[in-house]
């Protein structure tokens, strides 16, 4: 996607030097937009735990650059090296499913290799392919939502499509597109007009941080929203519909997404106001149907609420408490959204209701 | 209620000198607990408009002071003088109902009277009067409200009862005991177990900022939360029941209250969790029904979104822009929740359905 009118993924290979491997340090935005070198397993492990990076699929395709590195400075014994520095990697954050994932497939593809050099050159093409796949999913995922922001287009005869968003669903969280976003990215680049509200996301702000810093970068109409005020917004007919991420879908439906969407929902829903997830499949967890009862919801520093932590435009962090001294706080990371109040699942292969039979329609070969 | 102690008012004449007016500067807190001295109108309309003083009971209580204030510095001619500065002083904040309540009421009370010696006595007391009935008022929402926290706290045995609020329904908004939390008090104060989601209230932060600091001066256990985090902790019954106040009530019991809360009432319903108003009937607007289609919304400066602004332990006051550069926001102060949505309205009069039928038997007089 586009900053300041030039096109950037959010995670590549020098052209010059692919062993050093390119990210966006998502810390500073949105006032300083620093391109970070990444070139040694250390540096993957800080960018990963620290949020250098953040989202499920970018932090996919960084661990499958993470493991390419670990085999450009393993030597003798590399196997063994690959093993150890994996378990590493995957400690730097343990709950990002995608992570796990991208090291297995890394790990899979390595696994009839001895020779090193070999290695490195398979290594570094999975990675590849792992980024490139997650942009073309979010591609697609574009491809199918815009369709039905095209459509409400046709319904308001062309009048601007006012659009919710929770969180930061976007090409931030992923290689490319986003996965929220992408669908508005498609429509927009089609001439459809479209408005966006931003719900700043407290407490870390992803909305006020990156999506409108996207959206913005990106020429897209947008305004930032207290996580307060859409329901008074839909009262009023002014959103459209609401699309949001995931980052754990279940087979029926239930959606696991920052915490604050499952309120949206409800707002939707009494509201009659579509109310659509975009997702990789790789979000789905075929495991579980009951995401209320069996996804555990992580738990996040209190300080998040007790503190607020800003980057200023000279990179400085300013850090305060906003409450009384003795004042606990708790903050939970996700809500999930039961089935009931999702309008569909717009996902790479297309749209599909939230229900189960719906869902395997689409994906057959999860059919148990 | 306590601060560090001590008993307080949130407005008081001094006692050797009652010409003086004794505020707290709520800016500063949670950090200083400042009190401010008032001695004549200019600092009274300061102290609105900047809200040093803010919710409905505490400005109609100050309006009244402010008025004794202004005849303190009359001299000749001072009906002409009163009417004057009363044009200023409901100009101080023109959306706020129990200002313009309370000047009329100070002025029907002069209208008679010719003599300024007799006219300053008479205003001092109705002042008083106004400070005491608003008191009096909480303290008897408080008693209706800690039945129902007493009954809940019944049916689990004694174990904690969990309360979500929002905003600041506090004795900060009052001159003492608050509107939705007058009830907690009471309770508390009666030994039952009860502990007090604090939503943070985005973008002022009244909860972290007011709530929280009430609550930890008089003990009561509390954590706050981001505003987003309310529907996740009644799916999983951390929630026994939400008490919120209310800026403007319909006579059919829709609820204009702080942004968010029509958000907080549908996961309640969603979730078949008590929730619950309380209110002076001086915030019943009887005049209208339908709340979402007559009530104005409020739009506030949008720097409260796309800036945080703090004072810090010192009282500097720290302002940083936390979204991007282009971005801008749209501040809305309140929303309504719908009747259909509330369990009961809890007035200084008894509990009620949020319905016409049931306001009107508890409010007899009020039948059209």
């Amino acid at each position: 996607m586009r900053v300041k009118g030039k096109q950037y993924r959010t995670i590549w290979p020098d052209a010059d030097d692919p062993r050093i491997i390119h990210i966006i340090d998502q810390r500073l935005l949105p006032h300083c937009f620093e391109i970070e070198k990444l070139t040694n397993i250390n540096n993957f492990i800080t960018a990963i735990a620290d949020m250098h990076v953040r989202g499920a699929g970018l932090i996919g395709a960084a661990a499958g650059f993470a493991v390419y590195s670990i085999l450009l400075d393993s030597k003798k014994e590399w196997k063994k090296n690959l093993e150890y520095q994996c378990r590493r990697l995957i400690k730097a954050r343990p709950t990002a499913t995608n992570l796990a994932w991208a090291v297995k497939r890394q790990l899979a593809g390595l696994s009839e290799i001895t020779d090193l050099y070999q290695a490195r050159e398979t290594s570094f093409k999975t990675a590849i392919a792992i980024a490139d796949e997650d942009a073309e999913c979010c591609r697609m995922i574009g491809e199918h939502g815009s369709a039905i922001i095209e459509e409400l287009s046709r319904k308001k005869a062309g009048d601007t499509v006012n659009i919710l968003t929770h969180c930061n669903a976007g090409w931030l969280a992923f290689v490319d597109y986003g996965s929220a976003t992408a669908p508005i990215y498609a429509a927009a680049a089609r001439g459809i007009k479209v408005k966006v509200w931003v719900d700043e996301t407290r407490p870390w702000l992803q909305g006020s941080r990156l999506t409108a810093w996207e959206l913005s970068q990106e020429g897209i109409a947008h305004e930032i929203v207290a996580d307060n005020t859409g329901g008074h917004l839909m009262q009023h007919r002014m959103v459209d519909m609401v699309i949001v991420g995931t980052d754990r879908t279940t087979r029926r439906g239930d959606v696991a997404n920052k915490i604050g969407t499952y309120l949206k929902a409800l707002a939707a829903k009494d509201n009659e106001i579509p109310f659509y997830v975009a997702l990789p499949s790789s979000t789905f967890d075929w495991d579980i149907s009951d995401g209320i009862r069996y996804i555990p919801i992580e738990e996040i520093s209190a300080d998040e609420i007790l503190y607020i932590k800003i980057n200023d435009a000279d990179g400085r962090t300013i850090r305060e408490r906003i409450a009384p001294e003795n004042s606990k706080a708790k903050n939970y990371g996700f809500d999930v959204t039961p089935a009931r109040l999702v309008s569909g699942l717009i996902t790479e292969r297309g749209v599909c209701g939230a229900n189960e039979t719906d869902i395997i329609r689409l994906f057959p070969e999860k059919r148990v």
